[in-house]
């Protein structure tokens, strides 16, 4: 798990200074300040309350050490790792003010992307053992799509394109204004640069067929049932990569992964997923 | 629900052109432009999947013209309105590129502000009749705090605190280091702005005569049983509001909220509400 | 004085890099390394000018050390002090090219925030005694709020609200588009959140009885003379608290908290208050 | 004076969302929106409350248009004028709303830039007949400079550079550094650009002479008394230009001027000018 | 050419507007506002000083509307055009201040867009009817990727990898860590997402067999000479796309091409290329 | 060379963390990340392909440092010097990943600014002995403004004006609307604040004599040849400064310099000097 590709601090610390400023406003932590003496020393531990996978945990701490460097920050566990209910995620000690100013802070981003593990975690269970790979999309919050990526990844599942630069896929839009999938290919083919893939969505086998005649290097099967698609499957026949789409949940996941398809991708896994409850105790010292 | 207070462009736009920034990347949308001729016009509906309540919707669609202003944007529905599966949120027109383009980003910032407002009434909803407001924390995604707790209002809740330095909230940590609430609220008292309330939370009865002794605006009853909040309410007998918090779903609402207190706040309504699931139908003019 | 509520670096930082690119422009300190060498090497002493409060002292310092991590800084006095003209406030050590290209950015930042501080505790002096709160408003510099509410804070003063978003605040312009004090008054209580108090700016004392039937958390008094203030002072009678506003200067001051307010406040702490003299003292070494 | 060097949107839109960010925070205008209904209309005139001299008024008006671009802005006077008390310097008009929730922005830039202006008035005025020019120095508020430079334009006044890299100032502690005035202006001219003048401080009559010597293309005559200024103006004879500097103030600018230098610089007219007192008055429609 | 991909205002407005407040400082065009009347105005052409490929010519001009939108600007020529020496590619019409003041701006970006698009417009010349592209790299300018690889487009280049996430590009240095091609293939292939390529940069056809044993879409042959090259795509036979990077330049470019590689890439086109010579020639009206 | 005039951190490095951003993507260092084991260490060495002048090493290998804080970095050469192909410039050691993604912003950064000085340093180098000074212009890359002004000093060369607002540079287009030289110097003169020169383009030999009796500190020789530069020189007879432009390179400069001008300015050392031809070399450690 230690090789995850992590997310950089030139990526990561302006979001978190700016939720800091956004939280902190132009008044600071007026309840923490009052009420805590400048120099009370605290320990505090990061907690789970639920079991989860996690991701962001030591990006997320990162918010107690901006907000004052001289808080200690010890990471008890690795991003991608699989925790239980009341499991020590990090430990934490120093000035008692920065570490409440910042704890909502640190929680809200924490509580965010270990959720995202946490959804594709178990979608990952869900499909253990089918070869398919499960698969995060475009659907994902502003300014916080190369984190919540990174949360997919420590979950155990795999990106689709980063952006709308990343990669070509012709969608029924697409099709519709272009006048076919033949047009559109043939477009895109012309046009796209020779390090970047072509994937087309096709609703129906004729769909599929089309697509297969005209040269592509990825399918996406959009909201078809299982037993279209594993006729789409065979047709494909280990061409292309074949990517199924479309009300994927826990409930089906398995079903449509037996289906014999390389990649299930999931919207939900990064726009509702909901949050992993992770509480902040603190004690004083 | 005309007269709810909308974010202002000046705060709502760095969002939207950041998230355009980020789904360009540097390359743009290599789909669309070689797909579609520059010249394609088109007519776009955005849609419901499901039924909801709509926050954010004008605001999502200025993604359209920021990324292009010939293209024109009629926002059919208010923010604030009920809406059932397949009502027509807006109506778009002008060239095909940019509205392909900037599709995810507006959608992806909707279904968001749509989901929180979508689970904030059906809160609302389920407490009809009680008295009693629905309010949201400060556990909200970071960069989009105002956005979101605009969402809330939407939805018919009501906004706690917007960050650290709008209120007092005297929590348990603070009461643990501290040494005890009447003595947190003495340091409060002294030190706090006049136009500033204080708040307090409680665990117990006792907690809860102890911090109406030492005087306080507000106090928040954390994770107390129906019966142990209807002892409190009558407790305070009228005197500050009570909040009730932890652990309040749809499913507890009503219960909750007949027990006569002022305010249920849920941290759910931004930290994990579903996406409202809304979609983009294109057709060529 | 070291409890004082200090903002955190998130916050002043981005303020001391932008105004340090500002004076740098796209040169540099044409002067400094035109005719100081490399490794010249300097001790200089920040020296005030005349007496005063300080404020922001060890901020300011931070522009120092931002151009050059080499320079050390040795901050000899806490903000909220009381200084006599000649006091050492801090000392520095290190490079002569930054300390001396630096000097002009900490000392306008500290200046500033010193003049504040300094002219909110001649006036926290000349009301000493009376119990009353000298208090800022939001007539502040653009940009700079969060550093000059501080500097209040460290003259003894308190703060009025940090922005719009922080209480309400009724004013003239707000009664007479909503027809009157207590239709005002009833929309705002109707809208805002539990945690949100509400004041009304009034100028009569039939607007002052008006204000407290219809029920509000703080009044504001306008433009009173003292004979007027003390009426009102007993019309109140300890129910909510009283603000005076409207040309209070160190001149006349005493007399109005000796009125029995609760609140002076003045604009003219932040927007008015001349800078303390304060220079940078720098011997080779 | 419609020939004022106006700064560019490009350098003060910035300034105006930053600070209009930093007074809406994350909840925006809660009393307007709350009191105020969405269709509120208004007109409202800016009016000053003394006499002065006017500088940005445009600029900051923008305020309003940039919160809302319904509002329309009536700008009745030029940067540059002088106005009486109760003078009307802008008349707006459009939705209540953004009008009120904007005023405290552009009121805070405008009277900060009009004190400034006045200030300098004051002392253009002062030295009017003697051919001396009034100067402002690099005494300026972080992330302001170019405004308040502006200011003091539009008050009759000149700038000194504009930053550390607009010409060579060699002040004490360069000289002390360098080992001398000699040392130090040859160091200078060996380093310095082609179209950089170079200015050298000096305290005394012999180090005037040893910079005259030395070559220079002004002198700072740093604290000197009238009757050494008179000495210097002989000793010059016109070879250079010649810049008064130090405690000038309202009170002795004119016989400063009269002793025949060139330049008064001035600190004071950027670090402590009063803000100059502007009203919003506003009235249904 | 008027389907070419353009970078959104979103993208380049920021670039412009950043440049233009590097050039004005904070004093503004000192010689234009001294020099012009604030009522002066000008028409003034945009034209070539030598041939070649045009790019970036309406972003660049939008310099000019962004300092002062009553500056109207008629473009008279298309991105991706060849133009001759003399070709006015835009007229502007409106005040001479601004005009004069954004010249540089624009010009310096338009010549170095330009510059790369000639360059690129050269090479493809060069290579015509080889069927192999000309694609640059990613030795662009800090800040500028987005607008280089669009110029390069506009010289009728492909774009290699936008950035590091865009395609997997095994280098000597990874295959020198990971201990060989095939260690460094198999592990790229399990990590990649299902929507990147795999390309692989060799020197040897020992290297190039191993590569394509392995499995890769492209392949990347570095330094190779003619004769290398031939067999090198021999040995392919057309089942990986050829990209030949290394030295490349005009006077080999034809000979590279002809050795049957799909793809010749040229970092010299974005690191190297001269700005193509653009004068504005302004005339008062 | 030690005593350059070095940018500041607060200018460079949010050069090099947007380029970073810019580079990574959202996704990150996709091959090194797969390919390279987290805990893989290399040592690296930046080394020159070919001769040339070395600036902005340092500021350049900030890029390694901001990526990754484990990373060290040993500079070997100091800016301004000069070095020959295969030199050493510097030692890297620490992790492989951070090493290998930052390697291309640090390249490219390095290499345009090794550029410039290589052509400053060689341009220098042909006129050695002549006393004329190399100088460049405003036509620098949108962004990057002081860091290849910097390139230029690190090259042996000089600057020009900053910005617009660093000194008055009267042009032709000025002339032309101003009604003339002498119309044009007067408003200069007027207007102009006494810490700025003035400078004048010419022509023509009329126009310089023109020039002179107006009054200026410097004329600029706008495309002259050599004989009419001399004669130019010989009128000038050391009045003011002589700056020749318009059509310099290597192959005339030493022609040009020896007319007896006191600045060679040239626009082709920022704009068009190709990048100096550096590398990173890896090991495995």
């Amino acid at each position: 798990m230690s090789d995850l590709r992590t997310p950089a601090p030139v990526v990561y610390e302006p979001i978190l200074s700016a939720a800091l400023r956004e939280d902190l406003g132009r008044g600071g932590d007026i309840t923490t300040d009052a009420v805590m003496p400048a120099n009370a020393m605290v320990k505090a531990r990061v907690i789970t309350r639920q079991p989860g996978y996690i991701a962001g945990l030591a990006i997320s701490c990162r918010a107690f050490t901006l907000l004052d460097d001289r808080v200690e920050v010890d990471v008890r566990v690795k991003d991608g790792a699989a925790v239980r209910a009341r499991d020590v995620l990090a430990v934490l000690s120093g000035p008692a003010r920065p570490i409440l100013a910042a704890e909502r802070v640190a929680l809200n981003l924490m509580g965010r992307l270990c959720g995202i593990a946490t959804a594709t975690g178990s979608m990952v269970e869900a499909v253990a053992g089918t070869g398919a790979r499960v698969v995060c999309t475009r659907k994902t919050t502003p300014g916080l799509r190369a984190l919540e990526k990174y949360a997919v990844r420590a979950g155990g599942g795999f990106n689709h394109r980063f952006g709308l630069d990343g990669a070509v896929l012709i969608k029924d839009n697409h099709i519709a204004v272009a006048g076919g999938i033949r047009e559109a290919l043939e477009r895109a083919r012309a046009e796209v640069d020779h390090l970047v893939k072509i994937e087309v969505e096709v609703e129906t086998l004729t769909q599929l067929e089309e697509a297969l005649e005209a040269g592509v290097d990825a399918v996406l099967l959009e909201n078809m049932d299982p037993e279209m698609l594993r006729k789409a499957v065979e047709i494909v026949d280990g061409r292309v990569v074949i990517e199924a789409s479309g009300g994927i949940g826990l409930g089906n996941a398995a079903e449509v992964a037996k289906c014999g398809v390389d990649v299930l991708s999931v919207g939900w896994l990064t726009h509702s997923a909901p949050a992993l409850d992770i509480a902040l105790e603190v004690e004083p010292i």
